[in-house]
Formats: C-alpha cells, sequence, structure tokens
C-alpha cells in the first residue's frame, strides 16, 4: 500500500495505530483536529476538521486505504454529534467517492448494539440496538458506509470495537478488550483482503468471555492471538462483584446503557 | 385520543392523514414548514421548522400520538437532509421524550432497504441497505427511535412505506402501493395496540406481488383491504415493459437506487 | 372412528365437545372426576380419577381415539397439579400405550409460554416459557407425549389452546379466542390425519390479531373460520384500556405472568 | 410474447398447456417425440428428440420463451433417464443460451423433494431429498438451471410440479394438486415478471392441506384460485384410509418413495 | 461465596463436586438421601429427603447457590420419580425462592433431549426430545427453571450433562464425556458470573466428536481443557463395533432411547 | 476394515489415497480407466471403465468401503461428462447396492457451490450453485447419494473438495487448501464412524481463510490439523494481487466462474 489516511489521529485509538502501522504503507497520512507530534519518516501530518468538507475532500487525495477513526468517541451533546459524526463521515465518504474510492476501515462501535443483553451472543445479522445518541451516529455510519458500498463500490469494514487498550480496565472488558496487536493485525487483514464489500465485524480479542462472533468474516483469515484472560485475576481483585439488576451489568453497552440522557 | 399530532402535513402524506384521520382525535395539531390551510373544527395548525429545536419541544406539548411524516421525503443535497431529517428527528424525539413520551408512527421508507433485489423477500430482520442518502437519514431514524424507545420509553412503529397515492402510478407500485384508506386503518392500529416499543413494518397494502412480510406484527391486527391489482390492466397499458437488466427493475428501491449522486 | 374417549368431560371445554363431537364416533366415552349429565345416545359416562391408575387403564380400553382434557386447568396448589396433571398425565398416556395406542389430543395451554411477549410471533420451535405451575405441567405433558411417540409410536397433537368460549370475554381473548366451531373442526383434522407424530399447535380461531403461526402443522388441512373482530366494539366499551407496563398486558400468559405465586 | 416453445407437448401437462396457453403468444411452438395433433392456428408442430443435440438447437431458434416439460416424467430405466433428462436437459438449455436466452419454465417435480415426511413444510431453501432416480434427474435439472442463471444470464423458474388433472385422483393429490387453471396462471406469471432469476416454486393450488410454501416468490404474483377441498369427501369415500406406517403415506413422494428400484 | 448447598451429594457426581469445589465456598452443605461421609472442615452434611417440603425449606436456608444433583438419575418407576424428581426439584425451588433466591445450577441430563440422532447438532434452541421417563423429569425442571427465573428472578443454568466419570467407558461416551476437572471449572463459572438468567448448556468436555454446541452461553467463558480422545484407543481395542441400525447407536440418548418401557 | 475400493486411482487424489492409506484395510482395491503402477503388498489393481456397467457392478463386488474418486474432475465436454460423472456415478451406486451396500466417500467438489460468493460463508445447508457443467455433475452425485442413502441404505458422505496437493498453489488455495495428511484422516474418521447418513461435507484443511464450516459434522470427530498459513508469505511474492472485480476472485469457484463455456 502507498498511503494509507488515518484520522483521529491524535486520539487513543490514533496513537495506537500510529505507532503499530509504522511501515505497512510507503506513507501513513495522520489527520485530526487536535495537534499532533510533528511528522516523522514516511509520515504526513494534516490537521483537518472533518466538518469542513473542502478540507476532507483534499485529505483523502492520493491514498489507498482509510482508517476513519476520526470523530467523537464517547456519549456528547448531539449538536456535537451532528458535527463531527453525522456531518464528518458524510464529508469523508464523499472525499473517498471522488478520489478513487480507497476501502475505508470504519470504527464503527460496540455501542451500535449496545441495548443487547449480555447473555445474547451476536453476530453481523443481529438487528441495531444502540444504547447512546453516539451509538446511534454509528449505525448512522454503517448505513452510510452500506450505501457507499452499494452503489459507488466504496469498500467498508464497519469495525464495532469493544474497548482497545494495553489492557483491560474493568471487569466488562474482559469480554470487550481487543489488544492493540490484535487490532493491527485485523487492519492489515482488512486491508490485504482481495474484496470486503461492507462488512460488519466485532473488534475484539480471543478472549474467554465471548458476546461476539466473527465467523461470518472467516474468509478474512484474521484469529486474534490474544486474551484477556491473563488480567482476570488482577481485575477482580481490584473491582467489585457486579450488580445483576444494574442495566450497565445487564446491557452490552455498559455504562452507556445505564447513563440517563446527555445534557450539555 | 385527545391530541394527535401530524408534522409534514402540507405534504402528499400529510394531507391524507388530514383527510383520513378527521374524528380519530379529539384535536389534530398540523405542522409543517410550508403554509397549510386554515385550521378547521377540531384542528390546530402550527407552523413550523423541525430544525428549530425550541420551536419542536413547543410543538410536541400536550399530545397523545405522533404522526411523524415531516422532513425531506425524496433523494436531496445532504446539507439539507441533514437539517431536516437528521437534526429535525432528533428536535421531534426529545420533545417526546421531554412531553410525557407519546407514542410516535415515523415514516421511515421502502429507501431504507432500497438496495435488496425485488426477489428477495424482507421482513423486520432484513438487513438495512439504503440506496440513497434519503434512504440513509431513514435508517438513521429508525436506530433513533430504537434507541428512544430501548432507554426512555419512547415507542416507536418505523414504517417503511412503500408508494401511497390513490392509486398506483406505475408497474413498480403494483408492488409497493399502499392505499390511503389501508394507511389510515394501519395508523389506529398503531395507536389503539396497548403496546408496540420499537417495531419495523412495512407500509403496503394487500397486492398480490409482495416483497415484504408483515407476519412478525400480527398482534397488531392491521390486515390491508386494497390491493394494486385492479389497477395492473391500466398501468401495464401506459407503460413499456420493465428491462430486467436495468438497476431500476432489479432493486426493490426503483430508481433511487439506478440514480447516481445527487450533486447540489 | 368407533370411540372416542374425551377425559375432563365436566369442565368448559368438555361440554363444548360433547356438544359439538356427536355423531363424530359411534361411541363417545365421556370421563370426569365430577359428576357428567346421564349418557346420551352413543354415549358413556365414566367418573374417573386420572389419578387413579387402574382406573386410568380401564378407561382407556377399546377406544381409536382420546381428547385428553381432564385435569386442572387453572393455576392451583402444587400438590393438586401433581396429582391431576403430571400422575394423571402419566396414567392416561400409560394406558394408551397398553391399549391400542389411539391417537391423542392433548389439551396443553398457552401458559406453556406464556412468559413470552405479546408482540413476539411464534410457532412449534419457540421455546416453551411456562407462566404458571400449571403452565409448568403443561411443558411435562407435551415432553411426555413426545416421549411416547418417539418411543411407542403414541402420536399426539399437544395443542396450546388460547381461550375456548362461545365468544372472547376481554381484550386479551381478542387474540387468544379459538371458537367451539374451529375447536371442532381441529379435532376432527387431527383424528382424520393419516398421520401426526408429535405435532405442537396453536388452538386459536383466525382473529386479526395474531400472536401464534401454525403454519408448520399446514399439512393437517385445519383453516379455522371464525375471528373474534366482530366483537371488539363491544368489549372494547365493556372495559378500560390496558396499560403497557402491567406484566398482564405485556406477556401472552395474562394474568397468569402477573400472579404472584400460589399459596395455599 | 411472440413465440413461446412448448417441450413435452404430447403429454398430459403438455395438452393441458397447449389448449390453456392458446392466445397467450403470437405463435405457440409445440413439440415432443410422440405424434402431435396437427398445427392450428398460432401454432407450429415440430416432432423432435431431445436426445438430439442439432434437432434441438434448431428447435430453440427465435423463441421468447420456453416451457420444458420434454422428457420422461415417471421412473424409469436409467437409461431412458440418462437420454431423455439428462442429455435431453442439457440440449435444451445450450439452444437456449445460444438462441438469444428465452426464459424458461422448467418442469421439475414433487418428486426431487419426495423423501421429505409429509408432517415438514417445505420451502425453496429446503434440501433436495430425491425418492426416484426420475428424481435425481429433476435436482440434476434444477442444478443446470441454477448454472445456466448464474453464468449465462439464462433465467429459470424450476416447477416442483404436484400432480396436475382436471381433479385430484387420490388421498395424496389432496394436498399435491395443481388445477390446470391454475398451472396456466402461473405460466403466465413466470413470464410476465421482468425478472427471475433462477427460481424455485412448488407447482399446486390453493389447497386446504399444505406441504410446500411458495412465500419466497411472492413477488410474481401468483395466487392460485382452485383448491382440492371440493373433492375431497368424493375422494375419501372411494378410497381406504391411510395407513401411517407406510412410506407411501409417511413420504411427500408417496408411492415413489415405497417403490424399491426399478429394474428394466 | 459463604456457603453453597450440593444436594444428591452421596451419588457420583455429588462426591466428584465434594471433593473439587472444596475451598469454592467458605461452607459447603451437603445433602443426601442416603448417609454420606462425616462432615470434614468447613462443611455441613444434612441428611434430606427432597420429597419432604419442609425439610427442603429447612435445608436452602442461608444459602448463596446450589448445584442440585438430588433425585434419581437413571430411568425407574415413574411413581419414585414422581417424589424424587417432580416433587422434589419443586420443593427445592420453592426453597430457594423462599430463602434469598440463590442461583441454582440444575444439574439437567442428555437425556432430556435423547431422541435427537446423533448425526444432529445440538444447541439450546433445540427442542427436547426425551428418551426416557428420566429425561420427561428433566425436560420438566428446565421448564420449572424457566419459570421461577421469569417470575421470580430465580435464576438457573439447566446443564444437560453428558458422562462425568475419571475417563469415558465406552464409545459412546467418547462424546459424551465431561471430566471432573471441567465439570469443576463450569461450576465455578456459573457462579462467579454476574448474572445467567435461566440458561440451558450441555455438560462435555471439549471432545474431538461433538454432538452439542455451547456457543450461545460463551459469555460465562467457560472453556473445557479435557478430551476424551486419548482414550479412544483404549475404548475401541476393549468393545466391539457399533451397528449403526441399533436405536442405541442412531440415537444421542444410547441404551435410554433403545431400552423399552421401565416395568416396575 | 477389510477391503476397500478406490477409483480414479491413477489421478492426483488416487495416488494421493494409495500412498495415504496404505495398511488402513487388508486389501485396497485400486482402479482407473487410465493404467496405474502395478500392485503392490496388499493392494489389487482393477483397469476399468465406470461407463462399463458390468465391469463396474464386478468392481464394487466384496468392499467393505469405496472412496469414490472416479471419472473427470476438471471442466469438460458435456458428452464425456455424461459417460463418467453422470452414467460412471450411477453404476457405481448399482454397484454399491447389489453388493453389500458398502459406505462410499463421494469426492464431490467446492464447484457445486462455485458461485457461492467469497464473502459467504457455507455450510451443508447453503443452496448448491455449481460454477461449471463439471460442477452440475457434482450436484447430481450428492442427488444419487441422497437417494440411495434414503431409500437403500447406501451411506454416503458428498465431500465438497477444495484443493489438495502438497501445498497450495495459489492465493485462491490459501482458503481452498486440504492437505493430503488432512484428507487421509478424513477418510479414515468417515470409515471409523458408526454412521454417516447422507452428509455433504467440505474436504478443507484448518486454514486461517475460511469460506466453508463442517461444524454440523463435527459428531465425526474430525479436526484437520494442518493450514495453509504457512505458505501465504511464499505464495503473494510468486503472484499479482487479486482484483476483485474478476469473477474469479468474486466467486468461490475461482476460474470455473469466470470461464465462459466449454467448447469441444
Amino acid at each position: 500500500m502507498k498511503r494509507l489516511l488515518i484520522t483521529g489521529a491524535a486520539g487513543n485509538l490514533g496513537k495506537i495505530c500510529r505507532e503499530g502501522l509504522k511501515g505497512y504503507a510507503d506513507v501513513i497520512r495522520l489527520s485530526d483536529l487536535a495537534p499532533m507530534d510533528p511528522a516523522g519518516p514516511n509520515e504526513e501530518v494534516v490537521q483537518c476538521d472533518l466538518a469542513d468538507r473542502a478540507a476532507v475532500h483534499e485529505l483523502t487525495k492520493d491514498v489507498d486505504g482509510i482508517v476513519h477513526l476520526g470523530g467523537i468517541s464517547i456519549e456528547a451533546a448531539f449538536d456535537d454529534l451532528l458535527q463531527a459524526n453525522l456531518l464528518g463521515t458524510y464529508n469523508l465518504y464523499e472525499g473517498a467517492r471522488k478520489n478513487g474510492k480507497p476501502r475505508i476501515l470504519f470504527a464503527s462501535s460496540n455501542h451500535a448494539i449496545g441495548f443487547h443483553k449480555r447473555t445474547t451472543k451476536l453476530d453481523d445479522a443481529s438487528e441495531q440496538r444502540p444504547d447512546s445518541l453516539y451509538g446511534v451516529t454509528k449505525c448512522y455510519g454503517e448505513a452510510l458506509a452500506s450505501y457507499y458500498n452499494d452503489k459507488f463500490d466504496v469498500e467498508t469494514v464497519s469495525l464495532r470495537i469493544g474497548s482497545c487498550f494495553d489492557k483491560p480496565r474493568n471487569r466488562r472488558m474482559l469480554s470487550t478488550w481487543m489488544s492493540p496487536r490484535d487490532f493491527m493485525s485485523l487492519i492489515k487483514a482488512v486491508f490485504d483482503a482481495p474484496m470486503t464489500g461492507h462488512l460488519v465485524m466485532y473488534g475484539v480479542s480471543n478472549n474467554a468471555s465471548k458476546w461476539w462472533s466473527n465467523d461470518h468474516a472467516a474468509f478474512l483469515g484474521w484469529n486474534p492471538q490474544d486474551s484477556s484472560e491473563q488480567f482476570r485475576a488482577e481485575i477482580e481483585a481490584a473491582s467489585e462483584a457486579e450488580d445483576r439488576h444494574d442495566p450497565a451489568v445487564i446491557y452490552q453497552g455498559g455504562p452507556f446503557a445505564s447513563a440517563g440522557h446527555f445534557e450539555d
């Protein structure tokens, strides 16, 4: 791959990708609204507001693939989500459509399906049940990706990411954790595949406790290597038992499901 | 029902509802961005921009049910859809949440699933495959409705409307037509039901040729009485045979599926 | 058919069958623990306690079919259900096994699936979710019927009966009502069929509002003719609207689902 | 339609079609290995052996649709089936491919699925379970039709015909009967449809007792009008009850399922 | 966990649990109708007849979890099963309901589904097909557990146990074997989980030959470590090949499926 | 096993089996139309044309199992396929039926399902979609095998073989490759199993990239040990990237799907 664009490069996932994808493409173009570290070798750094259509169309030129992590990744005021996640994602897809149709890894979220119970095993055919306005914007992003694939042949893997940190940080993450290493191998599998169409996947490591199946995506050949199980004792020792009558424990979305409305 | 709000009351569907629902509620509140006929007996007329949050919160006060037809109902420039369908629908749901949680009939559209082939029979579990930016906004509306039901107990029937006119206007509508009479009986079934949760349904009469099943919604007791079949001969005489290699014939969305991108 | 046995003949369903099946068999043998009207032409009346094994084995001699309505048909103390529904049904199946293996119409109940929501459409593959101890005994009866069919070739139609009266008596019965006429035609379809194996069906008329599908049993050729819809206006006028937060409204089992434990 | 080819025109189904499709096309071309009545107005009569490739390629010229009833339609010696049904059907599809790709109504048979039990409801996704060598050749024909559609865009409706006579002739046909009138309306629906792809359907009237579903094909708009039920009394009076331990009663294929091997 | 109750503690499974769960709870309360070894450290030993309601209600006081192995675990006379498995299990659930609603691991059995063929892969949605009266009582127990969960929030894992011994004892057990070690880790996973609702699982190790899937229960994080494969050569050398026409080989229940009726 | 017949013994798969199954049966009978190496110890070599019925009936005498690899295994002229694959396979099954009904491993092919997309995960319930005339003959073979099992109790495992070589030879084989070692262990699992009925399986190793599931066949206990992944770097270095608009890349059948018609 000649040039890979990573949006949201200043965020947690963006930093993981910047570090982890070094060398995967001849050039990595990094973009964020926030300031980023200066460009290193084989890097381009472009500060850019996703809500600025012209800037995004410029940003998406001459790239062979896009890892779209940009936008807001927590619950937020609707008007902010409107700009960053609804308008911003549209701008990105229009940029891709006009600029050679690079394949996109779209960072969707488990919060697009957060109102399913933890006792329910999901796959790509499970209905969306967003747990937050943020989750609704991810459902929208998946619909947009489906549309651009069906009509314009812009391919997307919509990755419903669990939680990606060095290690799981609480009991819920024992089920939702994706290691940075597994995330990197997944991104490579996505861009190395001959075709993907629009594919919904779950971004999660090979944890002992599983809520989600990627069986339908086995053609990609992605087999995560890490498991949260090694951290179980440590986490359980450091936290209280979960209350099974708490919506944050009943539903996959965790605290997003139990939170009230976001009031700005 | 004491007071029913109908948004989009100046449009085609809105006029059908205004006429057809007379007497169903003590008061019908009619709203649109465009001018409407003056209020008749038991009517209230409120001109309102769905993108105006405060106005919408005022509009949704003291109502027991909402037929949400407002917003843009054809393919349009994204920035217009953003205001009317993305922001506007959010404003409406927030209004409902703050004002007693009336049940909502949300006018979704067959264009939320328009990239399925006509040879595929769909039900509520079929994946969304929008055929247009307009269709994407309807997928978004369904996700928003799911969220408000799961978290705030605001119930919605998301009705994927086919085409609602006095009679079908072309060959495709032989499959997608919903008679105004069937539409009215459906609205009544929705608001008379003891509960609906968030329910996805198809708005279509009992046509001979069927693409969609409402079997899962049989608890509502809605059994459409009309069929497009009586108009078949007339329509086939007045139009050319369909070309099976035309995307507008292959896909359920018809011309929405074959159209290129909307350029404003 | 030469001789048909009806158990529970003194009850509501039993009386409907006694009247409605006149002439269907050369002889109708009627049985109950309670006193019954004296035998009319072509009738045999046998008072019998289902918990009395020897008596039941005698009762089941020389019959070509059994309509098993006997036992307790409402929530009751477990010890009473144990005798009538657990022991009694076993005795009946043993009688059938030893006496020529007549086919059995087993009166199961919607209370075997009463904890499914009304918004869920069920068929024969839906999991059992009993709403009462009574419902649990019906699940047991279905399991027993499955066993006797698989191992001993005693065939059964386990009929999950909704509510069988002259007309529906409340709003819930608009969905669950089976007319006596439809019940009779169903019984005949069951005994006239060349084979049934063990078949789970729903006993319900062709109501507008439907919770259950008998599609899988279409080979029987039973097409109910009646609908509760003609009684809707009358019932709605005579009763209050249903509260969607009431478990008796949420769940198919109605008041059985909302009732606390039976304390004797 | 300008010219419709009917193969097997001298057989039972062929005669029904010759009579029933008069006027449906400008010209009906009739073909069989056996002698046929001379051509009437708007008819062409061509005697032709389906195993003769050159003749079949000639036969399929200048036609807009093919009703392929030709070949052997009962159990027979394999070597005969090889010529008529394996080689013959291939010749027909090659003819269609080379001559403008007319749509084909392929007379498949219930004997392609005859080893399913009568208590099992089938649809187009049910696995093939042929009950005879004849049935195996129909499975082959369906596979061939699938191939020609996927690779060459030759469309086919593979119609698993039950039994098509003026009226049902035995108890089994109460479930499998298709009236000639319904068969004709089906053929017209198939050729009038804008597209079919490769579609597997069941050829059966709207009988009370049903083994098969055409729900997936509802886009065609075919709704059979006749039912075997009017003949039930007459047939049951004229025949013995069925023995549920007889394979011919257990399985959908009837006597085809119980017959031993065809020995020539 | 403070106190765990194990019923059926004098039996094979009970002894395995007594040994294997040492230290898992502060106190293990052991119960059986039969005499048990005297209480060791952190143990309580209570002889108790499950059919004695008052005694069972006493037994279930002050416990945080119950492993319910009690009752009869082989085919037996119905009257014995009635007392031990039908009445006994009811008594246990009533005890749990009245005494703080501890979670229950209910020892169901593969004999609840023993009339499925070995060539059929089952999961929790597979229909019950009991192979014995014993199996029927296990179906009943699962229904009871479903009821107590839905109505009273008493959670249960209904574990359809294959065969739990130090090593597999015959060819069938190569597929059904659960090692004591895997059983213990499963019990811990069940009681450590934040919630289970009513969950049907299969109790089987990670054998090479599999009839059952626990995929739906992956949220529990139980991954059995043992496999019967290491014993295959030894077992095959010591036993005759299986006859594929023997019901004990055709059906999952093995000899339970082929046995005639239990005559006492 | 006393005597195992391998047809097609002179071909690629035949040679792998001849070598790999040494010692598995007391005698291996090898057959092909082409010349084979002379018989070694415990071998019988029989040159035989599958189209010669009498010879095939002789060939199938006194064997306990058949690995049927014979016939044409690439796209070919229909008339050649007719002799070798349609007539030849029939002759083989007739031989088996008349000669003690040995179990058969039938070499079906991925080309029976080659027009499914690579992004679709298949199992045994997936519909056949042959990609070639050769693929159609394999669909026919599977139907024939189903028939002989249902009617005559001749069991078959229809193995849809991917590609069996020492190592994968191109990018597509990274998904379809079955190692010779895994093929041998599969054959042994098939013949060692107590029963198989008619079972459709996929012949593929445990590759990282998977298109097919054998989950339904887990009762066999076959767990392939090899993976193509070790060859990925070598193959990708030696070949160009795949074009996602090429039918040979879109469809599972690879070049069989993109090839035009076979013209002889």
